[in-house]
């Protein structure tokens, strides 16, 4: 038995009991007659002491010579310490030693095993499960395991059932590109990793499994961004005989439980707001609520002064922040640089600060006299000591360079409070957009998505215009989750492939299989798909889903831990009937 | 809303009550001026009623056109039946329709969804949705799901820490053959998907996770026997500071969790078997210990009496069949035939038949007098009425016919009881198997399974003769997992790779990573994999884990349903930088 305890369980209860651990040398203090020594596991740390003439002379010359990060097994006595440690639950205790025995040696880690490591990112990534030892990433990983188990307990407990769809499915060119698997008994034919389980929940509720949930992986082929993960984690889920405020009501309850049962927090009730709100208000489809700074829409009120921005202005809006008009003038020009940036866009920045002394100050006073600033700031509903910044332009696009302008502001100001969660719905989203590339529309959320009735007579005149049964789930800005009401009529298949400009022949081919099941009594059904990695970053209060992965890929798509993706041996090349060829 | 009860719900408390339900048409009776439907949902089924004259006359006309498998939601009273049905739980109330509405139509099914149905394998894995409707298939995966959470509830409860490791990891030619992923941003490299998280969740406790769990797909490439499917789910677990016995703790303690908890079973105390013991009495590395029937060594007292067929053979043995000396001569020749087909192998059987008058009676009576029959029926610890079935050959083979001929003679007097469950674990393994085909020793379970430190001087001698710290658990013949206490020294490590015929540059190219985590600190520590789908099926009662499965492959890899592996457009393949070549 190589232990009766683990490291991080003895306390003053346990005096005097003889006990064994074990564990790896965290630490050792080496003061010539005296040596202490703290051991590690998951669990915790425990302090042991060696003390030349009282400890065994073979156990004290071993002590001597432990390094870091060695495995040992001792057994010893509880005894109370001198000076104690409140900080670690065995703080009160340490271990006098009889017996040690030295499992496995170590070589130096390449970096330090602290919560401050010295490692760079590229080291920690080769020598992933060194990193995993150190508390800020195994912390995550635990806390990924819980909120897994909650998720799941939530969703049993209202009878949804797990079940596992396949991982070796069909290519379907629609969406992001597809992992293809190439297959060895069907020469020249390929299986495809699921972008999601979308078509296989779908047809667990023509089944009549009623409520499907699933904790799966994901897979897209896309040109990786910072925070973007070849494979990646759902919790999936699809709900039959249901209405969109059904499912906004489960997965509502569903954050909740998660937050109180992982984090002790107390969820608020989900503000509802459409996407058109959204964009007018916040200029974004996923709005941070943890501070307001609403954009206000001054194109009515602005026009007419000879300032030619403005005057050919399809839009002029602004965000009004609160306690900034002592801003400096160097502050503002970058302000102005920050908004020029290439991908936020705007030509320039105009702003007025509302100064302590109740004066009207801008960088427009040449148009606009202190009565007309005044109007603004009613407009903004600003006080002394306000800052008023507003952009013009392309309506959209003016919206798109003040919600980058919002969130750079709620940044400068620390207005993004890790340890406060405010959650909302954005419902009503469109149902097609624009896609330029391919000069066609596409489905915004996915060609299952059902438009809204009352809307769905617009879809051949004015396509943009339908709104779709579509919602995401939204927390701090971050986009949690999305889902839809699927379409469950073959006819509203059909019409909608048609107008994502697939043939006949392309619908039948890809979805065939979905839209025959739609033939034998589909049930009226919706879902949604929580990003898991996405989800345990935003509990970690981290902002990357590579700290709460256990063995992530980097941006290129490469596991430089295992020196994956690599050749493979040509006579498996053969086998699959497939050659390389790299040029085009 | 769709309802405010399930099809599975209503009883005799809710008399009166105004209720709406939704679901699928399973049944409709037209009496005329009476039409009873039962409407199904995943709960259960309730009995609607619709009287002419009493119901709405467009609700009764609705009605009259409803087919099997139309989705329907309706609204009415909850009143007693008249003639009540205690085989379901709704069986006393039926309810009175006041309200009818289609949500969907749908076309007469190509086969009858009922528990026993019309439809072939072919048509049923097409129609797969179909089939998922039908109770014996939804209540495996309904039983799929109850195991999953028992299994996790347990293992949480006990400290295990599910940890997800990747899905695109590095292909190893050891062990069965991968399934490779193209990559795009790499041409010309690949990806390999897992057979199963083993290094990963090695280096998890090299990490100190100390205990962790996945539930987890694993994938072969593999030429598909009938219960062999492409992707398969394993439960995955791992701990460190362990010895053999820990482990078959733990998982006994799982497995009995598991069939209290799902099957309300109370399974018994498992035996522990070394694998020569099984291999002697039962021919056979997972002994179905459901009968007994054990293989009896007859060598060392048959020889010498001129019969040829024994004095040349290296073993002699045989089993002892209780009760079936009345077995006809037509019997005994099906028999033989059975022990000479190609897979098993016999040259021929002997049999001494035991009357129930007390004679004995053989096949070989002109070697054998009734004395030396009788010193037989001692050995076999026999009694008037039975029947001894004996083989000669070679050790080896000749075990493995007894274990096939055991099997039969125990399905052919239903002793394999599928309500009873006899569970034990098979130990010490040996290490290295020979491989004819690549004539070399390879690990009989991976190379990262550790000797026996008693036999480990006999690798080089007797190579053969090594024992592993391996153990499989068996339940009715069955084997449901396996795993070892492993490697955690680098130097051993390197020994066994040069043992199985590794380079030192093949294994630094495959299992570098590993080889180097050795280097940092690693714990002593083993692991086991069960077979989920296994498992299942035989929770479920059935022989075929696609039973279990929700979207199962064919015999030839194929998902007949969504048509894949298929083709893949020109534009994937010269992204990927591949060319399809058939030909070798």
């Amino acid at each position: 038995m190589y232990r009766t305890n683990t490291c991080g369980e003895l306390n003053i209860s346990h005096l005097n009991s003889t006990i064994t651990l074990s564990g790896w040398v965290q630490k050792v203090r080496n003061k010539g007659s005296m040596i202490w020594i703290d051991i590690r596991d998951r669990y915790g740390i425990t302090q042991l002491v060696f003390e030349e003439g009282k400890t065994d002379a073979n156990v004290f010359e071993t002590a001597k010579n432990l390094g870091r990060e060695f495995v040992i097994q001792i057994s010893g006595t509880v005894i109370e310490r001198f000076s104690k440690n409140d900080k670690i639950s065995t703080g009160d205790i340490e271990v006098f030693v009889t017996k040690l025995n030295v499992l496995n040696i170590s070589e130096t880690p390449p970096f330090t095993i602290e919560d401050e490591s010295d490692g760079g990112d590229e080291l920690r990534m080769k020598y992933r499960y060194l990193d995993l030892r150190r508390n800020p990433v195994k912390n995550n990983l635990l806390l990924r395991h819980k909120i897994a188990q909650e998720a799941r307990k939530y969703l049993d407990n209202i009878n949804f059932i797990e079940v596992e769809t396949p991982y070796l499915i069909k290519s379907t060119p629609e969406g992001a590109r597809d992992f293809v698997v190439p297959s060895r008994m069907h020469k020249g034919e390929f299986y495809a990793l699921p972008q999601s389980p979308q078509t296989f929940k779908q047809l667990l509720m023509i089944s009549g499994f009623d409520r499907y949930f699933q904790i799966v992986k994901c897979f897209r082929d896309e040109d990786l961004r910072a925070d973007r993960q070849p494979e990646f984690t759902q919790i999936d889920c699809e709900m039959a005989f249901v209405e969109q405020k059904d499912i906004l009501e489960t997965f509502e309850g569903m954050a909740k439980h998660l937050f109180s049962k992982v984090l002790n927090y107390n969820l608020p009730n989900f503000l509802v707001m459409s996407y058109s709100e959204a964009m007018e208000k916040y200029g974004n489809d996923k709005p941070d609520l943890r501070f307001s700074m609403e954009i206000t829409d001054l194109t009515s009120i602005v026009k007419g002064n000879n300032f030619v921005v403005f005057d050919s202005a399809e839009y002029i809006g602004g965000i009004c922040v609160k306690n900034s008009s002592e801003f400096t003038r160097k502050q503002l020009d970058e302000l102005t640089k920050f908004v020029q940036k290439p991908q936020i866009a705007a030509k320039g920045l105009v702003y007025v600060k509302y100064g302590l002394d109740g004066t009207l100050k801008s960088s427009v006073d040449k148009f606009f006299d202190e009565p007309k600033l005044n109007q603004w700031a009613t407009k903004f509903d600003a006080k002394s000591g306000d800052l008023l910044l507003i952009l013009a332009g392309e309506k959209e696009k003016t919206l798109h360079a003040l919600s980058a302008l919002r969130l750079e502001m709620a940044k400068q100001l620390n207005l993004m409070n890790k340890d406060v969660f405010v959650p909302l719905w954005v419902v009503d989203f469109p149902l097609l957009e624009w896609n330029e590339e391919a000069n066609r529309f596409q489905a915004m959320h996915h060609p299952f998505t059902s438009p809204k009735i009352e809307d769905f007579h617009l879809l051949d005149t004015e396509p943009k215009k339908v709104r779709a049964n579509a919602y995401d789930m939204v927390i701090n800005g971050v986009e949690i989750g999305g889902g839809s009401i699927r379409i469950h009529d073959k006819e509203m298949q059909a019409t909608m492939f048609k107008h994502l400009g697939f043939t006949k022949e392309e619908a039948e081919n890809q979805f065939g299989f979905l839209m025959n099941a739609f033939k034998f009594g589909a049930p009226p059904h919706g879902g949604i798909a929580l990003g898991f990695d996405r989800l345990t970053a935003m509990f970690a209060k981290t902002d990357s889903i590579r700290d709460v992965i256990a063995f992530p890929k980097n941006n290129a798509g490469k596991d430089v831990m295992i020196d994956s993706p690599s050749q493979i041996a040509l006579d498996q090349l053969v086998e699959l009937g497939l050659q390389i060829n790299k040029k085009e």
